[in-house]
């Protein structure tokens, strides 16, 4: 960081020494897993400035925005709709959740029998290290899977900002009532926040930058697509986890701006891979930033991977908003048909995920599939063997990985991973 | 049993080897934990012949009512409304999920880490040893935590007669329409696999049959507060067990003869435990039979289990439906209104459970409460902690416990219950 931002990260209380040692431990993985990359495209160069600056100057750019009254939102799911939160004139910001801190607390008021990023959910808020919960104005929880929803509840404790929505488990009409009567409960709850009151014109603007972004992701998701791999699973995985906290309009001018250099280099037959290296499609839980451990260990393999099905993948941005409604109503009911469309594991039955995977496999002319499940993760461990069926019935090998995010089975991981990619060549 | 009904079980496509095995195991267990115990009430001979004949019998009055044109409804959680079942002259039964069975089958579908419940259920199925599920003509599931909702998904393949429930996660207005929406599909289910079409006094009846059931379980629930014990928490948690699959008249003239005689008993000072035995509340997840393991330990390590707090027990049967309405829909309403207050962990926010864990407690006169929690079950789980902290501000000693249907473990919790019994002393 080029900057020195104690001053401000003692001010939002959080733990300095914790923090330090988070820093540190950030920096070597980053350091170690992506500077190591070869061949990288330039436009990543924008990327590795935000992860350098992860807790610095995005977080000052957020202190500033509220110096001047604006308001911070805070959110760990796919589920809630930045566009709302835009239209308000807040920012919406993903929470830290991807890396195990403060565990041994964490566990005397959480199972240990519960996922990763759960536990790391509240380990950040217990050791005080994430500065994007500790200056966020309102946090939002969402009942998606039971361990989240029941993990709101102990972190409704921990602080008085938190905010749960409630979703449905089934796309019935009573399922779809009751996500527009949510979204309409948001939009009260960041009016009152901020004072402000959405009309037409705010709530257009906001689904215009969101789906901004979102067809800078689909660009940059139809450019992988190229047998050439003009850039990394790894590059792209950070383009999709930078997606939920930085600022909407340069990020989407830095995604574009990095698929204008693929466009060149895929013209050139410029790539990250060498020919015939087998093409992977990572599917299944999210991974938030620093969870870079298994792409790491498939793009170390001989493998380069070309897409992922996750939250911080292609099931959390794909698909716009129509923003053709005249009225504000019109708009919600087209933010709640984007977002009941995403296939995620907690609705039932859920057999469009399945074919959105396959649909990416063949999109991204993957040679096979990686399904990658939290431990404890119910929902998604439910649908790996009625999906490892189906894509095997297609002649699509696929794996199972399932783990969490210590370093314990790294060797394990790396055996199997590389015994998979020697099966696909 | 007295009759051989092999001709029938083979009829409904048992498998009769591995049938038998199960008979045994069950005869066995049934041996060892009830008949040996001291001192039972001779009302108990009834559920003794119930035990019995748990495969026979009853499954042989299921057939004949089927031959004279009735149906069966085979359901896995106290959120199906029996009323309604009741309504359309079907007959109402619970399945069969309560022990071990074909785990390694059922491993080939479902994550090792799913709970005991939910896995036996499968295993019962493909293992085919369950003949109501065999008999039934519709199964209904239900979408309560997720590890059932996508189970479900997986069961839906293995039988044809499948009907999903769907439940809300928060008691809000629009869970509540959800609820009921859910249960006049349910009711327009019921209708068409029966032919019949409910009116006012059908559902009146329907409710006057389960509100007697529960009344009767209220009334046995209440005597065992009495300070003299008298009559065993196994005992009482099979009359819980056989609530859910017995003929509901008989089933109510059966429970309120036997509290007749514990009225008796009482008058008499006769009890199932010396004087100072510690009182024990169990609470958490259901225990279906023939999953008495847990109880069993309990009561062999000198304490006495004075209520439970679980769906099999109080927290399903307790609360009557209002049936004053004089219209279907009102009805409609007044079940929802009684099963929307039922404290399932599966919704958020679930501090009624606690208050009524504390009022349990307190009516019962119990010395300590253990939390039963079945590995991988994340809502009742996830409540533990704060529960424990609760309840342990009031005074009240608490022991949790998470195990499952093996009976690896049996030395260990035999270790940590007595310690615990040795410490209400």
């Amino acid at each position: 960081m080029t900057t020195d931002y104690t001053s401000m990260w003692k001010d939002l209380g959080l733990d300095l020494t914790a923090h330090d040692a988070l820093l540190g431990v950030l920096g070597q993985a980053y350091g170690d897993i992506y500077q190591s990359q070869k061949n990288r495209p330039s436009g990543m160069g924008y990327f590795d400035f935000v992860v350098s600056e992860v807790h610095g100057l995005r977080v000052k750019e957020l202190m500033d925005a509220k110096a001047q009254g604006r308001k911070v939102i805070g959110s760990y799911c796919v589920f809630v709709p930045e566009e709302i939160t835009l239209a308000v004139e807040a920012i919406h910001v993903g929470l830290c959740s991807g890396a195990d801190f403060a565990m041994d607390e964490v566990e005397k008021y959480l199972p240990r029998n519960t996922c990763a990023l759960i536990k790391s959910a509240m380990g950040f808020k217990l050791a005080k290290v994430c500065p994007y919960l500790e200056c966020a104005d309102m946090v939002v929880g969402e009942n998606t899977c039971d361990g989240k929803k029941k993990a709101y509840e102990v972190m409704g404790s921990m602080m008085d900002n938190l905010y749960v929505m409630d979703l449905p488990q089934v796309k019935s009409s009573e399922g779809k009532a009751l996500l527009k009567a949510e979204f309409l409960r948001y939009k009260d709850a960041a009016e009152t926040l901020t004072g402000k009151t959405i009309d037409v014109t705010a709530l257009k603007q906001g689904i215009a930058l969101v789906n901004n972004k979102r067809k800078a992701m689909a660009r940059l998701a139809t450019l992988r697509h190229n047998a050439s791999a003009p850039i990394s699973g790894l590059d792209s995985l950070l383009a999709n986890q930078i997606f939920f906290f930085d600022d909407p309009v340069r990020f989407t001018d830095s995604v574009n701006a990095l698929c204008d250099e693929l466009e060149k280099r895929i013209e050139k037959n410029v790539s990250v891979a060498d020919e015939n290296t087998p093409r992977i499609l990572i599917s299944g839980c999210p991974m938030a930033v620093p969870n870079w451990k298994l792409p790491a260990i498939v793009e170390s393999s001989g493998a380069v991977i070309v897409g992922e099905e996750s939250c911080v993948g292609e099931r959390g941005c794909r698909n716009l908003v129509d923003d053709s409604a005249d009225d504000v109503d019109g708009l919600i009911d087209a933010l709640v048909d984007r977002y009941l469309a995403i296939d995620c594991a907690i609705f039932t039955p859920n057999t469009e995920r399945t074919d959105h995977i396959k649909e990416m496999a063949q999109a991204s002319k993957a040679d096979g599939v990686i399904q990658y499940t939290l431990n404890f993760c119910q929902p998604y461990a439910m649908e790996t063997m009625p999906i490892e069926n189906e894509l095997e019935a297609t002649g699509l090998p696929t794996l199972r990985i399932e783990t969490d995010y210590s370093q314990e089975d790294m060797g394990q991981l790396q055996t199997r991973v590389e015994a998979f990619v020697e099966l696909l060549k």
